[in-house]
This record gives C-alpha cells, structure tokens and sequence, in this order.
C-alpha cells in the first residue's frame, strides 16, 4: 500500500479551488487544516497535486443502514409491507456479524469513491460495523436499533444491547468512532424505552438517531393511538435535543417544524428512498427552513435507494423539493450543498464542515475537467445538478487520504469478499425458507 | 488513433453477459448482429474482452436539446419565465453555428460515455449539429425548432428553414443522421403551420417531434383559446402519427393518453427536467401504459437538467413516477430500462433496440464488477437504482466502437473548445447587455 494512505503525516495539497480561489492546503499530522493560500509556503511529507480540482468539505451521510449494502437489489418496486415481510425481513433474520463488517465496508467502499467521509448509522451487530469502519479510516456515529415493541422484557434487552455497544465503541478509543443511541421510531419503540434512551444519551452524552414521520401511517397510528402526534410523543420523551438526528420527517406539519428547529434537532433528508417507496410527501424543507430547522442530507439504506452516492441524493432532494412544494426557487444548488456537507457536520459534531485553518481536514477533490463541469458557469450548480460521486477523485478523512486518484486500497477484497457474504446469506435465507 | 475506433470492422465481443447469461457477440463489419453464443467461432478483426460485462442495448435518448451543454449550469432555480427571458434567451440569441457544434460534440461525448448511442434532438444551427454528431459517431434524428408564432411571414421563413435543413441532412448520405420536423409545441405553431408539418413529414416520410402538455398553462391557454385540448389540436392537424415523439406529456388526461395510443405516438418522459422546473405533475405513465402507448425517455436540455446521464434519468423516472402516483409499484425497474432501450430505438426507427443477430449492434458494455453491481442479486435493479453512466465501459454504435474502457478518442480537444465556446458565449451577451 502507497504510504500516503496510511494517514498521521502532513499533506499538502498544491493548486486546488476553495470557493473557486486558487489555494494551497496544509494539513498537520494531527489532520487539521494548518493553513490556507496561494503558493503556500511550508514543508509537508506528502504533496499532492491538485491541478485545479475543486475542494469541498466531505460529504456528510445522516441517515443509513450501511450493511444494507448486501440487499442492495434484492428485492424493489414493492408495497412497503409485503418488501419488508417477504425480502427484507427473512434475509435480516439470517445475518451475522460477519455479515455486517463486510457490508458495512462495502458501504464504506461506496462512500469514500462518492466523496461521504462521515455518516450516521443505526443497525445490528454494531461491533462488526464499528470494526469496518476503524479499518476503512471513515468517521461514523454507530448507534444500535433499539425496538422494544412495547414490551418490558424485550425494553430490558435493548437496554443492555445499547449499553454493551456504547461502552465496547468507547473502549475503541477511535476518535473517529462515536456511539450514539438509535430508537428506531415511536410505533416500534414505547414511552418508557423513549424516556431511558433519553437519560442515558444525556448522561453519556452521546447522539440519538431516530426514524421520524416517515409515512402517514406513522403519524395517524400515533394520533388515534396516543392522541399525539409523533413530535410531541418524542418531545414528552426527551427525545428531541440537538444531539438527535431524525430521520424522513415526510408527514411533519407547520408546529411540529417549528419545535423541531427551537430543540435543535437536525432533521435528515431521505429524498431517493421516500421516493421509492412513495411516502406520499415530501419533507416540508421550505417550512423548516422558515423556522430555522437544522436540514441534512441522508441516504437511507442501500435496500431502499439503491446506493450511497451523495451528489446523487443532493439533486434528487433539489429535485423533489421543487416538484412536490411546485416551485422551482425552492432548495437551490448552493443550500443543497450546505445540506451535504456544513450542515450534516455540524448535526454529527465533526467540526463546521467548512475548509478552513483549524478545522478538521476533511475534504474531497472534484475533477474540475470531468465532463460533467463543463463548461463552468457555477460551481455547485455542476456539483449537484450535473455530477454524480464519480466526479469526485480525492477523499481524504482528518487528513488521512482514504482514495487518490480513485484509487481506494483493499477494493478487490471488499468486492469478492461482500459479494461472496450476500450470496451466502442469500443462500441461508432460501434454505431455511424451503 | 487506436484501430478499434475506425468503424467498418468486423469485432467479436468474448465473454460478455447477456440477460445474465454469458456469451460472445460477432458484430459483421456492416454494424449488424452476425452471431452470438458462448464460445462463438468466428472470425473478426478486432477482439474485445469482455470480461463478464453486462452487454445492454445502448440507450436512446428522445428529447435533448444537445448544444445546450454549453448553458449547463448558467443558470438554475429560477422561476421559468424569469429563467427564459432573463438568462436563457439572451444567451440563445448570441449563439453561432460554431457554438452549436462544440456544444453538440460535449454532448454527444458526454452520452457516449453514459452509455447513449442514439438521441432525438431539436434546435438551431442543425447543420453545425449535424456535423458533430457525423464526426462522434452516434445516431441522431435532428430537427429544426420550428417556431411561427400565428405570423404568416414567419411561418414562410420556417417552412424554408425546415427544407433546407431536410435536404441538407439528406445530403449528407450518412445513414446514421435522420432529419425530422421540430414544431416547437402548440402555443408556438400555428394551426396552419403544423398542417403544413404533418404534410410535409409525410410526403419527406420523416419523423416529427414536439413538445407536449409541459405546464398546466399551456392546456389552459388552448383551451381557452382554442376550446381544444393541445392533443387534440395536434390530432386535428395531423401531427399525431407512428413517427411522432412527443416530449413531457405532463399534463395529459386519460382520453388524451388513449389517443396518443392509439395514434401510435412515442411519448417522452423528461422527469429531471420536469421536476427541476416544477412543472407541478409528473406524465401519467401508468395509464399511458394501461392504454398501451409507447413511453420513451429523454434528459431534455442540459439547462434544465443538467446532464445527459440516461442512467441517471432511468432512476429519476422510476422514483418519480412512484412519488408522483403514490405507489411503489409503479416503472419497476425492468419496465425503467425498455423506456431506456427497445422503446427509444423502435421510436426512432433505430431498430428493436435487443441484443439479437440481426440487429443492428448498437449496445454498450457495463462493469460488473463497479461497486455499484455488488452484490448482484438482480442486474436490472442495479442498473437501474445503483449506478450512473460512468459504470459504462465500453460503448458501440452500429458496430463502431465509440468508448472502449471509457476512452472516447477527441475528449480532450472538446472539453477545451467547448469551454472557450461558451466562456466567449457569455462574454458576447454580457458585452451587448451592457
């Protein structure tokens, strides 16, 4: 393996374009941007040529389930129901950890050639994922589903999962890896599990990460349940800080946006998966806006959009903000940007996702003589509505380069070693089935 | 030059997928399907490997606006009119036959490299246009927009327009440039002008094409003026026929999409365009599909979309029309790659658009071993959902190669004019503006 990737050296990075400036970068060893400008003077041990590629903050991934990867294509064009109960649900039933490391480093694998270099994730076997991405040199918030079904007993063993998990990622001592609480959503999850996950994330003083208002369904279940709609079940909870990231938030109304921004919660944007699987709404980016709400840019998991690609999902959600709200000014390029990048930063506690002295150094290179960015009338409107992850040659993670000129070491491996575990689990699922 | 990009030579394709199933294609050195089967004997000039690509009929795109590359991203995010009259037209009425031909070639190399071997286009200067795509390759049916705004002695100048350029085309003896009409849409042309259209495509026996039913207001403004629906004005005038391809469709009614069918008219569906300008309704395909008319796919203009990606725009489409008619079930992914493939060829009179001896060789060859095919549980769900154009690695056009491992020969000399092309665009306007 080429020494450059092997991270905790100084780097620079010579002629590359910061808000369409010309710059140098220094990054420490400690992978903190040193300083900025034009012919930089100072000694690094790696230089890498950046021939005017456009340097942007890493993408931010808020909202996956990265071992999904291993369904990516499995099952598609399903009723929601019948995808989850027939395909999705029996194939999970037969996954192992072992499974979950290499689907998760597969997702890594994706993430990094599309230019995500930090993203929120809630699954099982979070240990294996965790391991994952400690090999791959990623930043993550790995948090475990927490489903109690309302009953006591069931809420005792998600406890003790949570807790296992939150004291194993600590005890990696990665400062890359943080744990975070993961509730899965107030129809899978009771008020007293609510209300513990909300203690406990304060005293660890960890994340929360959270499906939200995804379907109808969701929000009508929890009225004619509850007599409360779902921001307010999980506000009575403690649920909503500004340590939670909620995820879908389709079926949001005006209040409920509203409280959303004054607790500082960071919502995420799922448009490619709420599109697939025809939520029927999309999340009121222009009602969040107006109140101030913290918007960031998610994924989903690979079963439901079917991949990881970022630039992909900043035009989709530019896209489907302008159709379903029937304005073309509605989510511009340059707020989908933000969204990707500053705002999904912020919402993990990664730094302010701006390249700038003293910020934590990560950022992508963009090709700025990819077809796609020709010709250049506007940086990130080429960015989000012209590009896709392919455009994106350089990623590089606190300094460390996780991919250089496309090239992300231990790739073949990743490919044979992922596609061989989906098989299998494949093969698991269908003979059990039989 | 490498020998392989010549054209008029006989190549065999080894070890390729087709429909999953792994074969060897013998391409005659006519461009046509001679033979296929797994371990082929034959003999051919040139051998290509395929090593397990995904061989897929080379995709067709019916609506662009080609030269429109060099206005990507000049300006988005606009209200439609403002965006017309304001950044849009200026520009358009600065362009010169040399800007439509470099923006034409950006084009044309960036569908070769996504996997595009045939488009259905309609501009100005379609001579210059014309030219390009002769010299990258592709197939086209190039029409001139022909707009008379209800006056006679304008209509006089479009008729004229019109022959000259079919003749011109016709001259050219390439065989794979078609002219056809371009009446722009229905509250451009005048009812005498699109009798003169319908005629005139008849008696030339070419194709026509048009936009249709884009915003809610233009089936307004017919029927309010009019007292007629814009299909059936179009009908009444002839312009409805097995040669027809109408773009967008948004707006349409049942009996509408009936009579489309019935008249044997391809429909485009544009769905990035249309969402990026909030046309407030997604083309009704599901029962465009029930009454059995032909829907076909196009990117429209790279103004408002702003690439050429078909990959891309296949997703697009299968989320949208799933948003938009709120079922998950809508344009499964198989029906997303016919829009993309049989259909577009078939309205193009570019043949069945299938991978058959006998066929003309238009296809293009996938990785599948690009991450976005890991796993592989099934090939159209990843070609649909995961990947964009730049998984296409090979791409062939009536037998010639055209990319090979994603070289396309004369990039860089059209990335370099086409830059200065629409960097002295800009200049032009803005001097004269100011």
């Amino acid at each position: 393996m080429d020494d450059i990737y092997k991270g905790k050296r100084s780097l620079l990075l010579k002629g590359v374009r910061v808000d369409g400036t010309l710059s140098d970068i220094l990054i420490d060893d400690q992978g903190t941007i040193a300083g900025m400008g034009k012919g930089l003077a100072g000694e690094a041990e790696f230089v890498l040529e950046g021939n005017g590629a456009f340097a942007l903050p890493g993408l931010v991934n808020t909202h996956t389930h990265a071992a999904m990867t291993l369904l990516r294509g499995y099952a598609d064009d399903m009723p929601l129901q019948e995808w989850l109960s027939q395909k999705i649900w029996p194939l999970e039933a037969h996954l192992t950890g072992e499974d979950v490391f290499w689907g998760t480093k597969l997702a890594c694998l994706e993430m990094i050639r599309s230019g995500t270099v930090a993203f929120n994730d809630m699954y099982f076997f979070m240990q294996d994922a965790a391991r994952a991405v400690d090999e791959m040199g990623l930043r993550a918030v790995l948090s475990y589903g927490f489903i109690d079904l309302f009953s006591e007993e069931k809420r005792e063993q998600e406890i003790k999962a949570t807790e296992t998990l939150v004291t194993a990622l600590k005890s990696m001592r990665n400062p890359r890896i943080r744990p975070a609480v993961g509730p899965h959503a107030v129809y899978t999850v009771s008020p007293e599990g609510l209300s513990w996950i909300a203690g406990y994330a304060k005293k660890e003083e960890i994340g929360i990460h959270i499906h939200l208002s995804e379907t109808e369904k969701e929000v009508n279940d929890a009225v004619s349940q509850w007599k409360k709609r779902p921001v307010k079940i999980l506000d009575e909870c403690g649920i909503l800080t500004p340590r939670t990231v909620a995820a879908h938030c389709c079926w949001l109304d005006r209040d409920e946006c509203r409280l959303l921004a004054r607790r500082g919660v960071h919502v995420s944007h799922n448009p490619a998966s709420n599109m697939k699987l025809a939520t029927g709404r999309a999340m009121p980016y222009h009602w969040l806006r107006e109140e101030g709400a913290s918007v960031t840019l998610g994924t989903d998991g690979c079963a439901s959009n079917n991949n990881l690609d970022l630039f992909e999902e900043m035009k989709v959600a530019a896209l489907l903000q302008k159709f379903a709200w029937n304005s073309p000014t509605v989510l511009p390029a340059g707020e989908a940007l933000a969204m990707a990048t500053s705002a999904g930063a912020k919402a993990l506690g990664f730094g302010r996702g701006v390249i700038a002295p003293g910020e934590p150094a990560h950022l992508v290179l963009v090709d700025s003589r990819a077809v796609c960015n020709i010709p250049l009338h506007h940086i990130s409107s080429n960015l989000v509505y012209s590009c896709s992850g392919s455009a994106v040659k350089t990623t590089i993670c606190q300094g460390k380069v996780l991919m250089k000129d496309r090239v992300v070491p231990g790739k073949d491996e990743i490919i044979r070693e992922a596609s061989r575990a989906a098989a299998a689990l494949v093969k698991r699922a269908t003979d059990n089935a039989g």
